[in-house]
């Protein structure tokens, strides 16, 4: 099966794809698989399934692995199946407010090459394809990776994105707003462009990858120098009619509360971000501090800073709350760069969260309670879930 | 077909369910339909609708309708089938504060019966099973109805129920906290029990028959005595883990604010439902006055009440802006008795909804634009949503 062959299989774009395109597709989801797990979790015959992984590894997408234990189980060992990490390579970009940042990974999801470039602000989106097509080429060029085994191309973006790739306003680049993401990507890079809005994207590494492996339904909020989020069910991240569901930053707490980039008022992410701590947290030290810095100080035991942190905990529980009345979610992933701080966040953050929403934890069955948890994703998640995008073809535009 | 044959189909609850239930569910969700048109819904061959058909058919369960206008046709005209009305009944029970209402509806979703019968506070579940049960039967005989047509009894109860059919905390009827319905009324009715809460069923009867029709993503938002609502996604009532989702009366809207029957503060419920204007209408006009009182008067010219009304549907709104936030749904049908206010509830619930929400209705084209709109069934929307959950088999206990 050549390159072509495979990328078609992965952007076979049918309700439910052919049986090769499901597989490929499962196998990049879940990692090793036998044969009667892939039948069973794609919902196809047994024999489907076999005629299909017998095309599938006679031209070398999918090869078998060796089964350390197999004397364990009586009879015939099943065979684990795996994706040859050398059928190809996907690229995640994410699009930030100063910086452009670059991955490249197998379809097994393992980092080949991870690079960064700092952008002037307001970096124009005809820059910023042109400046990752560089970055990407340099990457494939470093590691002798041949460039026609690109399969795609997954863009995240700091803002919403609409179903159909165009960056709404409140985005963390408001010069973006209204431009189409494949429109300005496809042209340069030649090869199909995924998008989706950043905190998505986590959600999907969270998912394929990290602290949501199993959940089919799950918030995931981020506390960042934004406040943002993405809400899963039933597997899917659910978009919203113009791309805006998740925007748990803009949630309005005060309606007569300081102006918020968006153009509202009294957001959330204004209370509920680290940006006014780190402000704080600047004049106290006498320096500028980093995210970063304020965590190490307050895991080192620093009062102040863990203050700073458990204020916002505080604040962003009750927002937290909010979305617990209207989800009532199983699980509740916590993502951004302050998850980094760990307990210290997640304390004060459950306990507010306990305080403000309707159904208490307290009150309910292990079973029935949600689940409030530090991701695993908090410093690549979106270059993470933008490989994800291509893997799960997730948000593909037009 | 037997009744019990029947009931077997309408509770099948394997993932797919036998073609011939599958066909019933689809049939009694969408009324008349072609032998094609029901293919292409559920997704089974042609071959085994017909087949399927062939059976139900001749067991009277479904019937063929006249078709007035084969004539413009070319070729065989296409049969319109629909469910017998005569093939069974489904009971919807509404348990309120302090009344239950009961409903006898055919398969085709037809009333046959509704009653009402006022109860004092605090009523124990016991005595609202017994009561439900002698309505029920009443209804029968006084429609000369065969007991044993009775295929199922959908209750809808105005607080969260766990998938579990417990009833939580929060509930119009405190007292019922911790109550299972099922093991309630079962042993009572001796029927299948499905229950859901009454904004769930309200979402499940705009679905199925309603302002939501066609429409598989969308929010319900109640405005009346209490606040509440339900998210519809891919078709699917979202229900949270503990049966809480869909709880937009408790968003802490002012975490200072008044103590609510929640055990919360500031909840939006104190504010947006009609509870607090009713008492200054109380208050000017010297008598109890009824929420239907208030809009008639608003609907005569009267500026108080349209005040009162007007100034509900602004704090309301900024709800709904946040829910807008959390979703982006493509439609939000408005429920609840205050929806029979009409464009004076409508046009200012707009309007703040467009002043506190992320993505603004005018930064958008046509097709990416929240629909807001009133629904259909604002009187007894529970009580046809319980219908429709038996019709369908949402919130099914155990």
């Amino acid at each position: 099966m050549s390159q072509d062959e495979l990328r078609s299989l992965l952007s076979d774009r049918s309700a439910a794809g052919t049986p090769e395109s499901r597989i490929v597709r499962v196998m990049s989801e879940r990692g090793t698989l036998s044969a009667a797990k892939i039948a069973t979790i794609t919902g196809m015959a047994r024999s489907t399934v076999s005629t299909a992984l017998v095309g599938l590894r006679r031209s070398g997408i999918i090869v078998e692995m060796q089964n350390g234990d197999a004397g364990k189980s009586v009879g015939r060992p099943a065979v684990t199946l795996a994706l040859n990490s050398e059928a190809g390579t996907c690229v995640g970009i994410h699009v930030g407010l100063e910086d452009i940042r670059v991955i490249v990974a197998d379809v097994s999801h393992s980092v080949i090459s991870e690079k960064k470039e700092n952008l002037e602000r307001d970096y124009t989106p005809a820059r910023a394809a042109e400046v990752a097509k560089r970055m990407i080429d340099t990457s494939y060029a470093e590691n002798s990776l041949r460039s026609s085994a690109l399969l795609g191309v997954g863009i995240s973006i700091s803002g919403p994105v609409s179903p159909g790739g165009d960056v709404q306003r409140a985005s963390m680049v408001p010069t973006w707003a209204g431009i189409n993401i494949r429109q300005v990507f496809e042209p340069v890079l030649q090869r199909p462009i995924f998008a989706g809005n950043e905190s998505n994207c986590a959600a999907i590494a969270e998912m394929m990858w990290g602290a949501a492996v199993g959940c089919e339904d799950f918030v995931l909020f981020k506390i960042d120098k934004g406040v943002g989020g993405a809400i899963v069910h039933r597997g899917q991240v659910m978009t919203g009619v113009a791309g805006g569901a998740g925007e748990f930053g803009h949630m309005t707490i005060d309606p007569d509360g300081d102006l918020c980039r968006c153009g509202n008022r009294g957001c959330l992410e204004i209370y509920a971000s680290f940006v006014r701590p780190l402000a704080v947290a600047d004049r106290l030290h006498g320096r500028k501090m980093s995210m970063d810095d304020v965590i190490l100080l307050a895991k080192q035991g620093d009062v102040g800073s863990r203050r700073l942190i458990e204020d916002t905990a505080q604040i962003a529980g009750r927002g937290l709350g909010m979305i617990g009345a209207i989800l009532n979610p199983p699980l509740i992933v916590i993502g951004g760069r302050m998850a980094l701080a760990g307990s210290i966040i997640l304390e004060p953050l459950i306990e507010s969260y306990e305080r403000h929403t309707l159904i208490k934890l307290r009150d309910q069955p292990e079973a029935m309670r949600t689940r409030i948890t530090i991701g695993h994703f908090t410093e690549n998640d979106s270059l993470m879930g933008a490989v994800g995008l291509v893997l799960r073809h997730h948000g593909r535009l037009g």
